[in-house]
């Protein structure tokens, strides 16, 4: 990993570019951020939408964790954004555009397609990215997932033991793959629900939520479309994550989660 | 009204017990309560199990609402605690335990005769309450409805125009007449539903969310039964509160105020 560009945000916020095997992302670190204090991290996840475009919304999460004493990060996804385009994503997407178009059901071919191959390929790939970012002096640990395409986020917090804690947002296609992943997630999770997402089948994530194993896991459902989450609904999200990064952690936290991987 | 007794709790908060037209009640109000600063309410509902075995829960519920600045007050419910027992209920309730105890399902006549005659006599007495509380001096107004038996609070939302906002918990059974009260409220709604709560269906719960008119509306649901509501809920519900009852309000204040600020 390495950085290709930095700049101080007015509120002290250090937002660094980085490329990581080729892959861009960005790093922002709170003014506390240092070596004798490392902060936790939160990985934010993309949309399919890519980096640049998603960067106003980015940028005020990215605010919003700093403000709270943590760092946040992004990679772009595979096929997305600046990254070579990639045919087994742009079929799929040919077919759902397809199908919606002519107001068809999206049958689970589709939805299979255009979320497996992206999920097997981007989960490595965050944890590529935490490798590199853990081992910044300024960033310790935990790490929360928050937000981007759900299903990587539920493969995420099944096999990535660094993630103690996921803020989710059912807010696209879900296989019945990720379902089966779903059951096995134990860490605690936030997950947002847009009543009327026209994007989104309500009952299918209704039933995602209720798949999950973990004891602690929460749904917040507002009202309004795919784009339409309330303000409020980020300052409960960014309070689930105060409560599971931020307190100091116990011998007995760490009996209770996976060997290895910590930082 | 008048009050019946008086103490300070330690953190200065004033609890007054009250009665008022022979129906037992108590009053929380916080020590900067006064005629000059009065304060917005919050109206905590009751369950049928009275006000004595409430008591410390609705204590801790009145410390956080008078934390916030609110005064918080509660009135017995009809048939309920140390009032008068009423026919129409224990006979609802025997006809209750009977199809609970032979484990058949609870039919429509049944919900209806527990529920409807309540709502219909507890509606006016809480409003009667209001009337009383919000001529104190010390008390003014935005007022707040917070828990109980949700038909209550339902009917309560469509016929109070004193009432702003409202905090529900989807944890009893609800007749279809409320679902038709259900879509004519238009005030912010905040509802609990514990995702696992034994008395309480699941998809009828869903059902009512779905069916309020309200534009604003959050459903947020934990895991746990009827009696596992987490700390956390607790705060969120607190800061649904403080943005709809705290006056004026600053742009400031959404982002200032956070839920669950342990850091």
């Amino acid at each position: 990993m390495h950085f290709t560009s930095e700049r101080r945000l007015d509120d002290g916020v250090l937002e660094r570019e980085l490329t990581l095997s080729g892959i861009p992302g960005i790093l922002w670190t709170p003014a506390s951020a240092s070596a004798s204090a490392p902060v936790p991290l939160i990985l934010l996840g993309l949309q399919p939408l890519g980096l640049r475009r998603m960067y106003p919304r980015l940028v005020a999460r990215a605010r919003r964790a700093t403000a709270d004493g943590f760092a946040a990060a992004t990679i772009e996804l595979p096929g997305s954004g600046d990254r070579p385009r990639w045919d087994v994503l742009e079929r799929a997407r040919a077919d759902l555009r397809r199908a919606l178009d002519a107001g068809e059901p999206v049958s689970d071919e589709i939805i299979e397609a255009l979320t497996l191959p992206l999920v097997d390929k981007a989960v490595p790939e965050a944890q590529g990215a935490l490798d590199a970012l853990l081992s910044l002096p300024e960033i310790g640990g935990p790490v929360g997932y928050s937000g981007g395409v759900i299903s990587i986020g539920v493969r995420l917090a099944v096999v990535e033991p660094r993630i103690v804690a996921a803020g989710l947002f059912a807010g696209s296609f879900v296989p019945r793959a990720i379902f089966e992943d779903a059951r096995q997630v134990t860490i605690p999770l936030h997950v947002l629900l847009q009543w009327d997402d026209e994007r989104n089948d309500r009952q299918s994530a209704l039933d995602l939520f209720d798949a999950f194993g973990s004891k602690e896991k929460t749904l917040q459902a507002n009202m309004g479309g795919h784009t339409g989450v309330p303000q409020f609904a980020g300052e409960d999200a960014a309070a689930f994550f105060t409560r599971h990064l931020s307190r100091p952690r116990s011998p007995l936290d760490d009996g209770a989660r996976l060997p290895g991987g910590d930082s």
